[in-house]
């Protein structure tokens, strides 16, 4: 009935752009997504373990709101360093709020980071981390076409105990109104159920987007509430900050920053559907939204309806970003026949 | 490989008890969890359109951080009284914090509502409305054993378009630890898929305890992210506070306020995977989470595993219970053969 847009990816929306950037021998990376303007932004954080910036900034009862970019990065507390580059280079070009004549534009970069510095890439970057350069190098990358897969802010991530890293998904949903999503998936939980192959998310694939596998063709135990857990503690992955699901998504409506937030708690539940478990004390799971203002919603009750349509088509397009995410990071599930 | 609790009810908690009153003319009711002393207890809040007492008192940087009862009641905001008559009933039997000796216990009774005041009962009651009353009644029936369906606050409740009500699930996770879930379901969403019989908990359900149908034999169009969307509104159902689910989570784990606070927000992934769409401006969705400290969990990184895997097993119960509260509410649903 409804479909991805052009791209399938959250550069559907108008304005939005994104790049990575990555080090192969830190096996780490930076993505940057720049709007199109100082876009409506909100966010949510669920995880017991974040890493972010710039989020406070986002909260309604404040003032700004609104967001200039927003970037996701590997690294732990280090990738939040390539905020500082991208907001750095932002401001060169003259993007930023301008508070008075003459001084230096501001621009609110929001971000938040993953924890892949286990994964057996060189970390020994003393007092020189790389992710301002990253993070400068994602922002020149960016584009309305991106990769997806084991790149950027998922070049080093793992989902549960198989490799996760970027996905990307959108939808149509007619009248002018695109909605799309990105997830950087470092997650504790796994986004495939219990037989290793059915993609928890595998009821709101679109278009054979993550492969077609369908629905499994039985039942399975699914009775143990985190089946991963011995392996997962064996590898040093149960510690706060540890694992990650990060997710931007975006929208070409008119929200207010508070009808972001709103956009970002429903975006969540992408996670809970396609990763299980999820917002585990371990995670750092966290959804940034962001609105282009392109497309105006009508008033009253009649837009709460549409800012509830919008949050749920954010969450199912979440949920196949994440599926997404593992589909492109595996190139032999990538290449596996439907079953 | 994990089973549910003897009773597959939220009251295989020992010590929780559970009672139901119902107002047959108002087609409305309520229902009363009664702690077996002051439990740690926290909550969580993520609907547009809430309604509840006594959730402030649970924040963890707040003193009491514990609950006597926590009662669920239909009636919108006057069903708010019926925690003022399980408060004075409990402070009449001697239960509550005595701050000096003599003055009355002051009992814990944090509640929330949900909304059934369009639902075509008689709720013409002017400046007597039953709830006080019906708190009461719902305290003095409390026991171990207790009704699903369409009974006590659930006895007017509406899941999307079908009946919603009260379910509950529980998960023995061996070791001597229980988790358990009671679900008070009149969500916007819908607990079934697009084909309108498989329950979107379909994967977490344990010994055919809501039918038993399965996954479905083929994919299906779940893009629509708002399906029932023009049907709700022609009901006046896409109001603020006009739908929820309201969920309580409990385990005999000895966790403080701030991990039952965790496991509440673990178990809004419950709602997530088991109502579609979750979380919108409309619903009032609201998880208490009570830990009765009969068990004791190691301490230091275990611990912090141990509550990842209580909230993800409070994630499964409660997407388990909703699916119990359509399945137990529609009998023509409840003697459905298993497809």
């Amino acid at each position: 009935m409804f479909r991805p847009g052009p791209k399938n990816l959250i550069t559907d929306i108008a304005g939005l752009t994104v790049g990575h950037s990555s080090d192969e021998s830190a096996r780490s990376g930076v993505t940057a997504l720049l709007c199109g303007g100082a876009w409506s932004a909100g966010v949510d954080v669920r995880g017991g373990g974040p890493g972010g910036r710039e989020t406070d900034v986002l909260a309604p009862e404040n003032l700004v709101g609104r967001a200039h970019a927003v970037v996701l990065a590997g690294g732990s507390v280090f990738g939040l360093a390539a905020a500082d580059g991208v907001a750095a280079a932002l401001s060169a070009k003259g993007i930023g709020l301008q508070l008075r004549p003459g001084s230096p534009p501001i621009p609110i970069v929001p971000a938040a980071v993953l924890h892949d510095l286990g994964n057996g890439g060189d970390k020994d970057w003393g007092l020189a981390p790389p992710y301002r350069d990253l993070g400068i190098r994602a922002l020149s990358a960016a584009g309305s076409d991106f990769a997806l897969g084991s790149v950027g802010a998922g070049r080093g991530a793992m989902a549960g105990l198989i490799k996760g890293g970027i996905g990307s998904a959108s939808l149509d949903l007619g009248e002018g109104l695109i909605i799309g999503a990105l997830a950087a998936l470092n997650s504790i939980g796994s986004a495939l159920m219990p037989d290793g192959k059915t993609y928890w998310a595998w009821a709101f694939e679109l278009d054979q987007e993550f492969g077609g596998g369908g629905p499994p063709r039985r039942p399975m135990d699914s009775s143990d509430p985190a089946p991963d857990e011995s392996r997962l503690m064996a590898l040093g992955r149960l510690q706060a900050g540890a694992n990650t699901t990060l997710g931007v998504v975006a929208c070409n409506a008119d929200l207010s920053t508070v009808e972001c937030k709103r956009m970002a708690m429903m975006a969540q539940d992408g996670i809970a559907r396609a990763v299980r478990p999820a917002h585990t004390p371990f995670d750092g799971d966290t959804i940034f939204a962001l609105a282009s203002g392109a497309a105006t919603l009508g008033g009253n009750q009649q837009r709460a309806a549409q800012i509830g349509r919008i949050g749920s088509a954010a969450a199912d397009c979440l949920s196949r970003a994440i599926a997404r995410a593992v589909h492109f990071s595996d190139p032999s599930r990538h290449q596996r026949p439907s079953v």
